[in-house]
């Protein structure tokens, strides 16, 4: 294959683009948790599509049942007709997922997107409850189609709607003040006093680890908190596991350790397995008040998904691939103590749970430098939070030791490198 | 395989499920413009995914070519970063179809779905012209997130919200209030008066052919008149071609015949060609203002679709396959005006243009009994429009001669079953 | 009395004063339809504050009641509280008014102006309803707080608000496209059409005629089918009669003569009958779903305006007045008529119902000119209409004949100094 | 004069109607401190309409001024064309507040009532920042109409808008999470952090003393950090003085004492002095941005409100005025203090500043039969708060001291007598 020309997406692609500025080189195959670029150059994938590719790329089970779907002229396409693969997914979704987890929930298929789902959710707490406003939180990431922008709380990002982002409250995250601040507290002083011009919303929308804005980790007290704050004034609990869903917090939902049941649960991102596009809504069957059709879209059944995310599910049949998550997720953690212990130029805090992990460096600029000297040296990694303060670290949950390990190499040594240069400076 | 147990849809899946009851079958192969459901019965698919399978089901050579890409282990999912995929796709669809067509437009990638494309639309529109209102037309259809279902006229639809939805006006439609009322007239003077209440708009955005709305098609002298009247004023005009681009209407472009030359496409559906997510929307390069990363997704660099959407454009290569069209779409609105006029009872209008055509039916639910009846005799056929009056004929644009006359036998016998039916009682 | 400095207004009043601009003077005192600067400089006013003043300058009858009042240390500010004087006034408006022409209303008192009975109709509707939108006319106008100007055509008022202005559509008034055009097909096609965009409203809001859109009379039979229409599909009627109302037309209620029955009535501007600031809300008695004090304000017991208000009340107590303005309204009517036959110059369009009436000058900044022209001739006329391209006649209806001639005669005077003077250059 | 039927306040005055039902009686006369109903009776007025009247019922010099002027036939209504009465007012205003406070501003005639200054504040900060965002604060009372309401906290009367208040986000006011937070803190972190959802507005609205509310006191400590915050983040500070400026709280404006300058301040209620309904505007001369008429409105030019104001304006010639406010405050002060202590069953907690305060009752409905109790033994007095719980003490602040003890007399043996009673039972 000839070499891609690069001029290509600056002439005729977008000025919107943007990973492609950060990784300026043309990928052309990757496996697991590598990624090669048409200079075949290798590359370590820490990014693992922003928590689209838990599993790592072109997992060979997925890989081999889709091929096999794809031959037999299996359904492609479907809208919301009956499929066999749809059926297996969401039998198999049930047996695996759900009832061994006590989640009695009815499955919506909202379009393939994170935001498809979260836009499904906010429609159906509003029409739960009679209520138009809904609570969101200090650095929420949800979307960026108006309603899910509407709970989102980068400023830039906003201002991208070029309207006025209506019937929405942001309260503040877990520590969003500072570390001795009860931001429940606050927020309940506004729904019991009614002159607080806070209206009882009708959901909350939360996530549990916070990617974009910055890996905020709310701590499991918290949640309960929030939780039976929302019981006590009948408001729903939708949590956004787009991104912390699906293994990355080291459970299949990010809220299991804490002990909360939410209303409503948003997934997407990794749960087709493959990084083919898909999304589900989970509720609670006395919610499911949906008028036929009254929420739609072309993409809802994309069965080339569905067949992959049955065979992910395999993953899940035992607590074995917890375990290993966790063992990882230890490991990283100490990596980054380590590093923030060793290299003090970072001011660098350690912040995550599982393997969506990473550490906020108190110098400007810092966490974006880290970025792109790991690039160079052939770890991918994303920054996140209000001013890109933070490096993050989203191996695939999958990933072996070895694997981590070279990661963790080329991290130190572009710290390192940052930090002799800094002193040298 | 085993059969699926159709009580897994209705226990587990939402409510929201729609086709599913109005095809309550379980499919599981598809093949050109053929399905067959679990027990054997093969079906002509008149409904094409709603425009999703322009090229029919499982195109063998869009096929060969997704397969190849997935045993050889190609990025799957890249969000925005380069992938040669992606390169390949973008040069061909600048090379076969922009380029001929002098469209002058960079491509962006904004998400898979309709409404992602929709959606960056207004926020493009908006952000370029500073203003927030933006003008649809009645009975359009846009998607069905806040942004775009703001834009959209069904009732219903807009009452899922669960919100008011805001910043946008209404036009009458060509041809809305009567046959001889000239509608643009009337916008022109909502737009020329300044104390008409009405605010000059960033945008107007419009279907060519109105395909959920009830396969209402704008002639070719009111768009240019819209075209002009947007010119006048500074208003940017956006071509919601998801569900009529591609092929549908017999060119790639639904506006192509018309000879005006949109600000803002959206594209999504049938742009993969295998009916797998994706969707772009073109602009003017001077309207490219975005700063990187202003609008984002997870699954922008759907690579399979890339692929897919690149082979599919062989299609276009001269102009030989709007020819075909052009001659299935004559044949099909004879039979149409055929069995209208042989057939009073139905009180049928033949409308439409291309291959995205339909009979509006004067007697309230008889369109939702013909598409029923032909169901059973094996056709898959929609129904459209406020009142769902419209059954609605979409079959494949690469359809062959003996496919349609099949379709065209089944639709004939369903509707004089019916008729028979309505004389005898 | 010493000279007031005119450098006062300029250096310390705020940039929004506007009167003063096309009025430069300092105006003392007033007696009927005339009005004298701090020079003595005597002014015909054909302005009547707007239509505030529909009884003239300080009514000596009104004048002694309130004297009257004040030296008996009446009560002069009450909020809701019940008083000898609003007492009276209720049983008098009861009495004089209502019952006489059938009306069986609630009465509100909302706050003294204008804007403030506007936003309690549109409340009031909305609380009943349960619906959100309001349908508003082109070049409708019912005044500056966010409620009220939502529902105003006006652009640049509408810019003022700084933030869009939601929950309302707006539908042409009669005549607005052209004089063939049926505006209410259009709107009754919206309301028809479920996929039209437009929900069904709580109500729609009109003016019987426009005052500050440029006096734009409704038919009768264009009121009667807009009538009709709200009844059809349950939507409130709500008149807005604060400029057109308290005799404007010739009637008390400008929608007497249609034969039309309002569910909601706004009154304020003449209703205290002395220029002080007074306004009512009128409805059905089956609509007073208020709970006590849902909507209230300051200076909701304006007590002067209850006394000036009931005295003036006896110029309804037969039907002589009603006869004595339609006498001068087709002495204007004939008047204005006569001048744009006489002077083709003007491109004049007589407009107006009562002593509501102007004259449309086809030629730009012409209204304006006549307008400053009658000023140094001594008479005070205002302009209105989208482009300010009418003048318009307000004389106090109570005005005798002398009083019109002489303002005739300034009138013709300025138009022909202004023609003539067009002329030679 | 005979007796007016209370009958007709209930047959024809519409639900709506509240402090009638609180003070079921029929006012007809009143003088300074002291209201007499039909029958007779007197009370002593601890309400003073709200604030609107706190120089008292019909100050005979005011009143001898008003009678005057009305005699002479001066100008009632002006719109606002300058008339002698109001350069008078604009003179002596600024000759007698402004320039010995130090204050540069413009005034601006919004229209007459709290509501119309309010509406006109929002606007003008919005215009001139080009933001659309406004920070109010919890249980604020800005007014009725919907951009009042929209910054106005309590839950019911935004719920009487029919439609989601936006383009608003409500802060913490001074103590509200509870004692020892600082709400500030929070405030400024949703400011600072451009991830909060929080966009910096175009203004914050705050009373320095909650009239509405609850009397709640904010501290002269957070004024001051509010205004640096404003200040630092580039928001205009807007001073609702409707209800504690002229001389409630001690000071003509209230924020004098907390050594700020607020951009924008509304006033109203009082200003007339005579209870007639007028209302200003002021703002720094640099950001009158306003175009000529770009707000407007019918009674903007109130002249007898002129006459009132300016003979008003002679209370603040020297110091003395403010001297015997705070005397008089101390002693009200004092008493409630006593009360407080002596009746323990009240559970209350003293709030207030000059003559704006009262006693938070513990006791659920307590603050209401209070009022209702000192009612029957002839005396007038509000209840505030979100849950009615304070009852408030409004004298006129030029009551002399035998009127106050008078007062507390009512009070004290309405408390007792309630108190005693509970004990009975």
């Amino acid at each position: 294959m000839s070499q891609t020309d690069m001029n290509i997406f600056e002439t005729l692609e977008s000025e919107v683009r943007s990973y492609c500025r950060s990784f300026p080189t043309v990928f052309t195959k990757a496996k697991g948790y590598k990624m090669w670029d048409e200079d075949g150059k290798e590359y370590i994938d820490f990014f693992s599509g922003a928590g689209a590719l838990n599993y790592g790329h072109n997992d060979p089970k997925l890989k081999a049942k889709l091929i096999e779907y794809i031959q037999n002229d299996g359904i492609t396409h479907s809208l919301d007709k009956a499929t066999t693969a749809k059926g297996a997914f969401i039998k198999s979704f049930n047996d695996v997922i759900l009832k061994p987890r006590k989640l009695d929930y009815k499955i919506m298929f909202p379009g393939p997107t994170g935001t498809n789902t979260v836009e499904s959710a906010l429609k159906l707490a509003r029409k739960v409850t009679g209520r138009t406003d809904v609570i969101s939180f200090t650095n929420g990431f949800h979307g960026m189609t108006i309603g899910s922008l509407s709970v989102t709380g980068n400023a830039s990002k906003r201002k991208g709607a070029g309207i006025p982002l209506q019937n929405t409250v942001t309260m503040p995250y877990d520590n969003f003040v500072n570390e001795d601040s009860n931001t429940l507290q606050y927020l309940e002083r506004f729904l019991e006093d009614n002159g607080s011009g806070v209206d009882i919303p009708a959901a909350m929308i939360v996530e549990t680890v916070q990617g974009e804005g910055g890996i905020n980790v709310a701590r499991f007290e918290w949640l309960r908190k929030l939780e039976s704050i929302c019981k006590r004034w009948g408001i729903l609990l939708i949590i956004d596991d787009v991104q912390a869903g699906v293994g990355r917090t080291g459970t299949f939902f990010s809220f299991e350790e804490a002990g909360i049941t939410p209303d409503i649960v948003c997934l997407s991102k990794s749960l087709s397995g493959y990084g083919v596009p898909f999304a589900i809504t989970l509720f609670r069957p006395d919610l499911d008040v949906w008028s036929p059709g009254e929420h739609n879209g072309t993409f809802r059944g994309n069965n080339h998904a569905f067949v992959t995310a049955t065979a992910a599910l395999d993953y899940w049949k035992d607590d074995s691939f917890e375990k290993e998550i966790k063992k990882k997720s230890k490991m990283t953690l100490d990596f980054l103590k380590e590093i923030a212990d060793k290299y003090p130029e970072l001011k660098g805090e350690v912040r995550g749970r599982g393997l969506m992990v990473g550490i906020a460096c108190g110098e400007e600029e810092l966490a974006s430098k880290v970025a792109a000297e790991a690039f160079t040296r052939g770890l991918i990694m994303e920054t996140s939070g209000p001013k890109d303060e933070v490096f993050k670290l989203f191996p695939p949950v999958n990933i072996d030791e070895e694997g981590l390990k070279k990661g963790f190499e080329i991290i130190e040594e572009s710290v390192k490198s940052l930090v002799k240069e800094a002193v040298t400076n």
